[in-house]
């Protein structure tokens, strides 16, 4: 029997639509490069739900890829890009953004986000050309660590930067559960404010494969064609990555499956709080990180996969327990089901 | 009204058997990374077509990416690669293998191949430290100007990369036009004996997206996945591309994709040469170069699209024509009248 | 009237018998790219004090060069090199390592000291592929806060790296001071047993420019100079490397000179420790860390030159202070006179 | 016996005036990395000779470290630099250009020149982001074939620069040899109108070691130091390159030495040219290329050192002669007799 998994937001394939998309557009011929018309409608789409026509939206096909080139595009050989110590592209990237020749900078957290102490720290210790400067501050929204940033918090960040000369980058591999999580204050539209660039994450939300990069900041948008062919990011057929994000976009199925993912998470939570356990982090989106004694951890693990996070003493460890899109209610009770029992 | 293309093969989407594969297994949970059973059902129909089982197939979302990953995890930062002045990497890349660090060797072809001559005259320059010493051979099959290896010239390119130390790689964005070429004598299995590492174009050959990277020698396997996670070629839900390739491969279908463009194309080519006209390079593939009067090309631009590719003097320029998988044999026979009127 | 400076030890030229000896061998023709008599001469000579003649040595300009060399030569693109937060490359190199691909994993430590159990946890946590995986551990001896390793710390760093495949690499910029140090217990040839891979600072300890770097395990050795010619370092006329590191090593001079500058760096601590001030690090080479009453720092900065490292209090700092080959013995004696006022 | 040798102009060490500087000023304390007095008299005196206090001036020890800061300090990752297929970056540097990430345009040359044509025809190829786009046109004075360019060259390369927004850099290794040739217009200032950035050779004109980077182009200036530092090109005792180049621009040493090395250098021509032998390129500066009959060449290896160029004919070879600012005129008079005989 194959176990129902948790483990993460991508085990499955896309939205049933986007599979009926393909196939009514199939035969089509269309320009190459992303240049096609359901590039062109989903551009048109998101920019409706940011209430901002002028930013430039380019499709790639992942978070790596992502991140990588809106980070080298941005930044002068010799600047760093600030990052908390569990950014994804400090701990899961491999060093893809060292392989594009730019240090990132640390700072420590806790609960995954940046604060705007950290960026002065920062600026204050790069007194001069022996130091790496910083030129952008990178932030994930959720974190890696399923929290959500308030707009209070993005709106401190966003002026800092600013005040400094910093770019604010927002990786959103997971931005449609954070913006559908209960403690969301934040909307699209604030972030085109509030950001110099950020991506909209379709693979972890309902896409076989995609993520939009949102440039408002003018100074970042000029070549960035350039930069994707360079990196091996512009897809021969980006009508895949059009007719998807058209898809997520023309109407509000990007919001709606971020909240069932969200919903089947929140269920999970309150079940676990419930049973009195404890939370590495604030559960506030499609990730949760409860703390759970390593009997329950070793049963549950026979019937579900997902990730042990971290060990916290001899008889405890967190997990990491993702919900999707596409994560069934049923086995959802069936788990919670397992873990009261 | 649309005009038709003969642009390029990659005007339109997939292959309508895939579609059906990925609608069929949609909602499974799958291992991310492309390590679940598509991606390995799909390298073990391509083993079999090879016959060779001690390969390692890694899948790539295109070409760019392919070669740029495959020739960074090949060399040292010293050794640069060797390459026909008209190779895709050196001219339609944006400088992607630059940005890995490395230098393009390159030799003037007129046919798009690379001659064992030129391999030892490149040796013979790289005389110290102080000059890029040769690491590889990339060729291209078919070549970017329609051209394809025999079996003789590739025995002959690859002993002399044996015996000079030098990794021999083939690009085969267009492999499946090479192999059914009516001249073509080469198999898969040839391949394997013969390159040290290639890869098969599935997006050019009726897929939307991937290439199957086919590693042979065995000194470039350890590692490979870290150089994809690095270079963001590693997608979350690789079962796309497992479940294109296992399409393509399963049964003969890359095959009988490539010999539908093939045919096309040398419908179109028979014409041209019975109305008199030459050719840039020999017809031998899905792309044409006919060297056409001016006032045709511009005939032609009314209903049909494709690139002008050079000017051969002040009346004639050689234009390129492409014929893919999907293109319609009554298109076909109206723009063979329409260059025939 | 010109401050004294204690803030560096490369404020002053080069031992004057390096001048003597450029100037007998100045029209002498000689090969070039250290590959001259005198390069060779100072190569001899060196093994001779390491007691092995079988390893590489190559010189070089500058340290900032010769660790970004070693280290990427050493390392695959996806490793990275394990590094204390205080090491030079990680803060006061500009980012040359990341500019060269690698990251730079980070482990904390206040004595400027990386320990066994820092690097076991660094290879514990680089699980797979999505992460950077540690080739290399970098150490400084004497450390950028002064302190020394001791004989049985670098053999436990030895003997874990060795047992987990990373190289053991130390940056020897003040390796003469360390050497020198009344705490050391290591011999050269300590070093040669123990590192894979160390270089010799000439230019903080009496020369004008230039770094020995000693290649011990053979899989380092091979093309090295491919990547000295490649980053810019290989000097036309090296031998103004070489003439200079065969007066360092031809007798004792090397040693001569580091104890000089300990011997006066000694005096001041001895007086500082005496006054009853305390230590941001152990004192135990040419680099002091005292903390000291901002009111004195701001006296003595009427008469002197030095670095404010860190603002401990509201009332104190430390401070940096330096004495080189060249500390003039009664401006040293003046100093602390000035401080025990 | 050793052979004298003819081989290049970096066999002697430096002039006598600069040693005495250097022992003159040794104990003084300066401060580091280019920032003493020395660096900024020879900055000044530079200027003055330049006739332009409005440019930047920067030390470093190499001219394959000059040339690739300056490159990539200049260029967009996707940039390109174009360059004759002779020139320096290209051949004799290991990639070092490619190894910061950009592609090396090449224009074939038989006289080593790049010609405005060369110029317009690389932009005309960069049709979009699939390509590499032209940023720079480097170019070396004298060329590596030992011609030189005119003003009216130099005029027309800068004129297509500026008009297609192209920065021009002159790689001046051995620019005291282009100066000071029979056939030169050109002055120090009209480098500094025409060029955007160029630097002036100090090893191959009487310097042990360093090249003065001139920054005109107020675009290029800022943040050098930052790029400097990242590859390993800033000096900790810089004074060694700012002592030198005091030195040569203080009064006019740098164009006496070169006036020297061309003198005997052209007395070698002159001699050659009467025995009727032809050259590879004209001789127009310290280094000439005559094709003289193998056996000759035998005859005159006995006892010189010189490259052997490339071969022309079974009976004949070009050869490589090199004069510096510190060759012999006995020495070259006895060549020439050999020549002779």
């Amino acid at each position: 029997m194959q176990k129902y998994s948790f483990r993460n937001d991508y085990s499955e394939g896309m939205h049933p639509d986007m599979i009926a998309a393909l196939s009514a557009t199939n035969l089509e011929q269309q320009q190459g490069y992303s240049e096609d018309v359901y590039c062109e409608k989903a551009r048109t789409a998101i920019k409706e739900k940011i209430g901002n026509n002028d930013t430039d939206i380019h499709f790639v096909s992942g978070g790596t890829q992502a991140n990588a080139i809106v980070i080298t595009s941005a930044l002068k050989s010799f600047e760093g890009v600030i990052c908390a110590t569990t950014g994804h592209i400090n701990v899961h990237e491999t060093g893809a953004i060292e392989a594009t020749g730019h240090k990132i900078l640390l700072v420590s957290s806790e609960d995954g986000k940046v604060k705007p102490s950290d960026i002065i720290a920062e600026i204050n210790k790069a007194e001069d050309h022996h130091m790496v400067r910083p030129g952008m501050v990178y932030i994930s929204n959720s974190t890696e660590v399923g929290t959500i940033y308030s707009k209070n918090e993005l709106t401190a960040l966003s002026a800092v930067c600013k005040s400094h000369g910093l770019y604010l980058y927002m990786d959103g591999a997971r931005l449609g559960s954070a913006l559908c999580s209960e403690d969301n204050d934040l909307t699209m539209s604030d972030l085109a404010g509030l950001c110099d660039v950020f991506y909209i994450g379709g693979t972890k939300n309902g896409a076989m494969m995609g993520e939009a990069i949102v440039i408002v900041n003018d100074s970042l948008k000029k070549d960035f064609n350039y930069h994707l062919k360079q990196r091996g990011a512009l897809l021969s057929k980006g009508r895949l990555m059009g007719i998807q994000f058209m898809e997520l976009f023309k109407e509000n199925l990007f919001f709606e499956l971020a909240t069932h993912a969200n919903k089947m998470s929140k269920k999970i939570a309150d079940a676990i709080k419930a049973k009195g356990y404890a939370f590495l982090t604030k559960p506030q989106s499609n990730q949760l990180f409860p703390i759970l004694p390593l009997k329950l951890i070793a049963k549950l693990s026979e019937k579900y996969e997902f990730y042990t996070w971290k060990k916290m003493d001899d008889e405890h460890a967190a997990v990491r327990l993702v919900c999707s899109w596409a994560s069934k209610e049923e086995k959802v009770n069936e788990f919670i089901e397992d873990i009261c029992k």
